[in-house]
């Protein structure tokens, strides 16, 4: 009985999965207002009985995903405030889009990936329905404080200057990579690999010059 | 005659700029596919003969919208490549926040800056639109080259290792103004001075660590 409960479970979670990844497609796709219940359906190829034992509608779909890449890329912020030192931000920004790159739906049949286009049709939505804006709200709230844990770390070790609310710093990294997926979904053609580099950059900077700009290298 | 004429292409701009601003707030309230040019006409209160005549139709007016907006976005970094030594990037995310603050549609009815909005509109139609999608392509390219122009400066001038592709470190740049607006679009309620102040503390970051992750600092 007790094997039977716990495959039923495996099973149970396994579909539920199928569900959320057929839907994030279709969103991704075409956006969550032109995506309809009956596309999910036919996307996971299951019957409306089996998919609204899982989940009411749209909406419940759209929220599911939304805390579920939310949460998977706060824990990479949780687990580098507790490295000593704490990674630095080209190496954070690109662990960030490789756990994105891990969450599904990480392809489609042509191979594309779809995240980023998802991330941009949820934005689309958000503006227009305040529950989805309360909830990814409260979402980004989360992955920025934890996000800001670290930018504390880097000012306790003295890495960073320390008179810049750490909560800015973060709300900056965070911008990061949400302007590398935008521009990721718009135009791809170019690897991830290209915003470490570039923040690696940025990082090593230094003023030389006549003494205009000064603020950014008087303390630190 | 040669006054009247003057006038004339006064009033011709000025009617233009009235289409352009009602169809940007338009667009930014309920995206571009949702917005019919009825829609367009009650907001400008104009005929649809006044209209017509500059405006083909929503294509024409979003085209229009994307093109201006960018190029104003260009010319911040053209001027700021020009200047010995060149601001720092914390100086240029604030120039161009201001910049967008400036090009309308600057508030609506109840004083929201509704750019950001725009912005994440333009996105969402952009991923189904392959015309808009090749015309922000090529504008956001333009954007890219001139920002990673001043990116070389600061190379050349030792103010940044000179190891990493500009076009990197550009794309980035443009990354954090980019998510920037979709934060402040989907959340609002900080100022855009939160960006200035995040860069300025990643600008100042020293690695004072126990070893790893050297490879931010060691050249520069």
């Amino acid at each position: 009985m007790d094997h039977m409960a716990r495959v039923s479970q495996e099973h149970l979670d396994a579909r539920r999965r199928q569900i959320l990844d057929g839907a994030a497609r279709c969103f991704a796709r075409n956006g969550f207002h032109a995506t309809s219940m009956q596309d999910v359906l036919r996307e996971v190829d299951l019957s409306a009985g089996a998919v609204y034992r899982y989940f009411s509608g749209k909406e419940e779909l759209i929220e599911a995903i939304v805390t579920e890449v939310l949460g998977a890329i706060r824990g990479v912020y949780e687990r580098a405030a507790l490295q000593s030192p704490p990674p630095l931000p080209d190496e954070l920004v690109a662990r960030t889009l490789e756990h994105m790159r891990r969450e599904r739906p990480a392809v489609t049949e042509t191979g594309e990936w779809l995240f980023p286009r998802l991330m941009i049709q949820a934005w689309a939505e958000t503006l227009r329905n305040p529950a989805l804006s309360a909830l990814l709200g409260e979402g980004v709230a989360q992955v920025t404080a934890a996000w800001a844990k670290v930018v504390t770390r880097y000012q306790e070790a003295g890495m960073m200057r320390d008179d810049i609310d750490p909560d800015a710093v973060a709300r900056t990294l965070m911008a990061t990579v949400q302007g590398f997926g935008a521009q990721y979904a718009l135009f791809g053609g170019f690897p991830p690999e290209v915003l470490q580099a570039g923040m690696r950059g940025l990082l090593s900077m230094r003023e030389t010059g006549d003494g205009t700009g000064d603020q950014s290298v008087e303390a630190g």
